[in-house]
């Protein structure tokens, strides 16, 4: 048996999240369903990460177990064609034994989109959250800062997270400004369930002056959802990267793959 | 009779274009319709340009003649409520008497976006033109060169373009690389049916070898449709801004409007 990478790319907008749910358009279903077909062999597709529906990715990564000859390279040749236009094979890469995508990832990097405008935009409405009320890049700064670094996230899950520790660390929150987006790159270890919308939530509360940088700090050493901000729409979330450290292994999104 | 003027985006992936058509459902329609409910009286709305099925717009502008009270600055809250979400009222502005969006306007400029990957986008699917092949920038900016200035572009419209001259002025073309987008920036005083599509697939023929930069004027000379590179899809095409000459006029896209 064979290891294959997959790195994908999907618009969450037609989907009900990554992972596999009877009945349901999931994006784990619909690649899972494709390679099946393809290799004419049954598999099981494992994501790094499961995406909420609505929530897009650039550089999802997944694995799977296969005994057939085609190599990693002619894999987005042959699934692409076989899939529907909203989920694309970006690129595919042999894997050591005992490479999984959720287990030897050792972090992510996502991307949160605003559009700051008095209107709402056409365009973006799948890709970006709205905000109509004037926003203070600086003041989202000085929250951002106080959210970097080894915290108990405690605030920051919705509830139906099962992880055992809210222990979790930030190794980046940056916010660009490329007028009229602000956006968000936020990069961790490991992330809770909502947490980079709920972050997102709270930053644009800090923003628009509903909440003060420095209430930050108490919100992350109360541990209550409630002070923390509202979560963000799926919409404005794309998982950018995903982590891993053995750098030999995999070169993701780095124009190197085939 | 007061003129008011729209600005307007839309995504054009779901109308079949700018103009009204029995059965169809267009930009125009839409628009139109909505004013109609809103201000409680019949009215035509004139757009600047006629965009075709799938082309965008940020920046496309309309104006209609109306009796109601409501100040143009209300336009966009009244009307964005009741529009659907792939169309916005950007903003509004109080026209002159004889204002004529399109006869008016003294220039247009569009943004043609390119994907050039390997393997297709799923995220870009309706925004931009995939090309596989590798494309030298430096070409297309040759090529570009030979294009801008006043010509006749008869090599550059397509068969049912209803323009009594040939003769267009093309005041710049530029080609933006933003890895793994190429974006071509092209404005003029006025465009042929299709031309700008037609000028995108002539540069991304010069960018993949298909055609030399130093054949763009003999092609321009021989006017001959056949010989310019093929029409590129609609949904790479975003009509940017429309230019007008009486600057107190319209502050367009510069952040000024309501």
């Amino acid at each position: 048996m064979r290891t294959v990478g997959l790195v994908l790319e999907y618009d969450g907008t037609g989907f009900q999240g990554w992972q596999r749910l009877p009945g349901k358009r999931t994006v784990q279903s619909v690649v899972q369903e494709a390679l099946a077909a393809v290799l004419g062999e049954e598999l099981s597709l494992v994501g790094a990460s499961r995406t909420d529906a609505g929530v897009h990715a650039t550089g999802q990564v997944a694995h799977f177990l296969t005994n057939s000859p085609i190599p990693a390279e002619k894999m987005p040749f042959v699934l692409n064609p076989v899939l529907p236009p909203d989920v694309r094979i970006r690129g595919a890469f042999e894997a050591q034994a005992g490479f999984n995508a959720r287990f030897s990832s050792v972090g992510k990097r996502y991307r949160y989109s605003i559009y700051a405008a008095p209107q709402a935009s056409a365009l973006w409405r799948h890709r970006a959250m709205h905000v109509f009320l004037p926003i203070d890049r600086s003041r989202m700064r000085a929250a951002a800062e106080f959210l970097v670094g080894q915290h108990d996230f405690s605030a920051f899950r919705d509830a139906g997270c099962q992880s055992k520790t809210t222990i979790r660390t930030i190794h980046q929150v940056e916010v660009v400004c490329r007028d009229p987006f602000l956006e968000l790159v936020v990069a961790g270890n490991a992330f809770l369930y909502h947490m980079v919308r709920i972050l997102a939530g709270t930053l644009v509360a800090a923003g628009t002056g509903k909440l003060e940088a420095a209430d930050i700090p108490d919100i992350l050493a109360r541990g209550d959802r409630r002070l923390a901000g509202p979560t963000a729409p799926a919409c404005g979330l794309v998982l950018e990267e995903v982590l891993y450290d053995s750098a030999g292994m995999i070169q993701l999104g780095k124009g190197r793959m085939c």
